[in-house]
């Protein structure tokens, strides 16, 4: 598969996926008229290249070629999957499909980001029907994962197989819909959210900030991780969710809300609504709020990802593969212990890592050489690892979010029970910004006494221990803090 | 102001205040008459227990005293604040606040946990309907900071404002709801929502678990920091908020959701969800869910806290008042730089305080440190600062999520531009956990060099150098990880 990308539509969502293909390594072919579509992209492309390496414990790849192109034919030609992201109206989607199939390779998928439209309106006319199907994302798209997948009733099941192995590829959580249904649902939710909330701002029960604040202090942190039903199911508690579901009966029937009416959207609701906002969030320009949504969403979604559940569960398994298809690194010299950008959530107060993080990433790497030893999860599940004992850093130079560092380690001696580990930790420019020096037990996890490792693990260490040898001892190595 | 909470109605909903305001140091005296009273709410204290410390990174004051009473007349005398949790039936609700009303203080706030009825309607025929108003919580009370009050309209101000004065108190964020409906705000958003997702299973369109999937990839991700409003401002652009709200108007009148019919909530629909939730949750208990969700939360939470948005910048609030009323620590001998709890994000896989958290609470013990000798924000601010060149930690003995840990800290040398710090980590029970020698030193934030610093600063370093030197030299400072 060519990992080429056709853009079809450069605005917020377009743009969006435009970056998210880039950092993801695609090339990535830009159509829009609109003169300002470089310009749009180029800043979406900052925000994305802020946010989007922090949810990854590795370094994501190269990023693609962007070009723009100043027909659909010259955008399409060549690529794999190709994204239609035009305004919502049929016609217009039409003509671009159109014009998509006179020189789209037959076996591209064409996916459409419609938030409305059903695959099957969309597909009206078109002159190959097998390559067309809903894939609705969300904004901002370089960031959230989830994708609805509808296929219409001609998608072909080759096509909507390559649809999920592409977007699994960029990071994306594709659910496939059943059946087809105009919004599809996310977009069901969400509107019949924004109905009722619109009848609360017309007859002044709360404003705008105070149902933001509703939401974000109670049912969206909910939301974040675990859904609609399986917070019901917690709810409804060993009685099991049937008995707590029967119990909405009588409530849905209740006049609770306004559900049966649609309040008109008139200019003095709508000037409402503005003037409400501008009070709440009209302190931040749209850029700052960007960058505070998106920091936010990589904080939830990193400590979602210490959890391994939900959205984080999918983060930790796309850094799994990788590492998975990279294989064990050389042990004849160094060893390359850890490889992977600053995230966002390792800064102080200036902006840069901060001091605990330098131990974070030398934690990671010796737990890195661990595992290289032998002494990997299983070994620990079955009741042995390492303890650091003591832990000796030194700050050499700073360095930023964002950043591209690696931890080259040498083993100072492996033997018996003892390990002693010297990490240097190198910003990707050469760079040394710290060295750790970390002196380790074997230790059995039912006593907490130190003991021998497994032969394994020992026959391991000799292996390094006899190519190591010959590395000078590195500078800086059993250095105490000057005494006082 | 007495610090007796009484607690009228101990499920999932009254248990999660007791246990909340147990944890914030109030008394709590629960009446309910089933029998299984005391186990649930000491389920629920363990939960709670397991996760809201987590949340302050300072210690929670001692725990209040539980009881539980036979009698309403009982648990709710000489108690400040009164809140109801008895099940959603009117006659119920009026008996209740009958016999409380007969016992309790005339000043007594009485809260009420309903989610559908209005406060005129709760007051109707009330001894004192001055007392009475909606304090709508969410479930887990304990964990998620938003309560909907809602005064009606007999409700005194004296009485609402003694309301907002508790419920911050124990950390929670009590939004006026302006005018009584019925269920408030949150539950119309979610009975919308709840409504439309009822449909999405009964016509397969999809499953609980793909809902729950597109929540908590999608949309819920987003409304967990920013709300519908302040999220659709931004998509709006620079644009502005009302023309983005105009075009709505036409997808509201579109038939996109059944919201103007009710499904019928019949036995095969009740029986397809419940068999939907098995098969996505069947694999835990009801009580690992809980867990989950908590510990997600407090992910979710610290993430926000953080960023200092949303709900983080509620707990950050907290906290700050906490430290504030506490006032510098003594100089004369070591100084009391740190005193928290273990949270649940500082973990390795073993359930034990991972390595990079002791260099975390030494790092906070530094900057508690600076901030006590006058390089405090304001002076980082003007260009100023401490920077770590050299660090020498001993891990010494392990601890556990919700430890309660101290830093003690001695100033080795404190002159010029150097500082040389010895921490002590102690549990709260003694032992002596782990140590951290820093070697410090000032520098220009502009130029990046050393540098001495301000005067008032050597000053303080004077005072305290002069302090300390009757301090015998720590044992381990110094200390070297033997040579090679």
């Amino acid at each position: 598969m060519t990992k080429i990308a056709a853009i079809i539509g450069g605005g917020v969502i377009g743009g969006g996926w435009a970056a998210r293909f880039l950092l993801n390594g695609w090339d990535v072919r830009v159509f829009d008229p609109d003169p300002d579509v470089a310009r749009n992209i180029r800043e979406l492309l900052d925000n994305a290249r802020h946010a989007l390496p922090s949810l990854s414990d590795r370094v994501m790849p190269a990023e693609g070629d962007l070009s723009f192109h100043s027909t659909i034919a010259d955008a399409v030609k060549e690529a794999a999957y190709i994204q239609e992201s035009v305004p919502e109206r049929l016609d217009m989607k039409h003509a671009t499909f159109a014009a998509i199939h006179a020189a789209a390779e037959p076996e591209a998928v064409i996916g459409s980001s419609t938030s409305g439209f059903k695959p099957s309106e969309l597909a009206r006319g078109a002159e190959n029907a097998s390559q067309i199907m809903v894939c609705h994302p969300f904004n901002p798209v370089y960031l959230l994962p989830l994708v609805e997948v509808v296929p219409g009733p001609d998608t072909n099941d080759a096509a909507l197989k390559h649809a999920f192995t592409v977007l699994k590829a960029i990071g994306m959580k594709p659910v496939k819909i059943r059946r087809e249904i105009e919004a599809h649902v996310a977009d069901r939710l969400l509107e019949a959210v924004w109905r009722e909330a619109l009848w609360l701002i017309r007859d002044d029960v709360a404003t705008t900030e105070e149902i933001d604040d509703i939401i974000r202090h109670g049912f969206g942190l909910r939301w974040a991780q675990m859904g609609l039903f399986e917070t019901y199911r917690i709810a409804g508690g060993e009685a099991g969710m049937a008995p707590f579901i029967k119990q909405f009966g009588p409530a849905l029937q209740r006049p609770w809300s306004k559900l049966t009416d649609v309040p008109e959207l008139d200019d003095a609701l709508i000037q409402k609504i503005a003037d409400q906002s501008d009070a709440q969030s009209g302190m931040y320009s749209i850029r700052e709020l960007e960058r505070i949504r998106d920091t936010n969403l990589v904080m939830i979604l990193r400590g979602l990802k210490a959890q391994n559940w939900g959205a984080g569960a999918l983060l930790n398994n796309i850094d799994s593969s990788a590492k998975e298809a990279e294989g064990l690194p050389e042990l004849s010299g160094l060893v390359r212990t850890l490889h992977r950008t600053v995230p966002l959530d390792w800064l102080d107060y200036n902006g840069h890592m901060t001091e605990s993080r330098y131990l974070h990433a030398f934690g990671d790497a010796t737990d890195r050489f661990m595992e290289i030893i032998g002494c990997d999860a299983a070994y620990i599940a079955s009741g042995g690892s390492y303890f650091t004992a003591e832990t000796h850093i030194r700050h050499l130079d700073e360095t930023h979010a964002g950043a591209e560092i690696y931890v080259d380690t040498q083993m100072l001696k492996g033997e018996g029970k003892k390990m002693h580990l010297f990490h240097r930790m190198h910003h990707a420019d050469g760079r040394l910004l710290a060295t750790g020096e970390h002196f380790l037990l074997h230790v059995s996890l039912k006593t907490r006494q130190s003991c021998p490792p497994a032969p394994h693990i020992e026959a391991k260490l000799r292996e390094i221990a006899a190519n190591h040898a010959a590395l000078p001892i590195p500078e800086g190595a059993g250095r105490a803090i000057t005494k006082p």
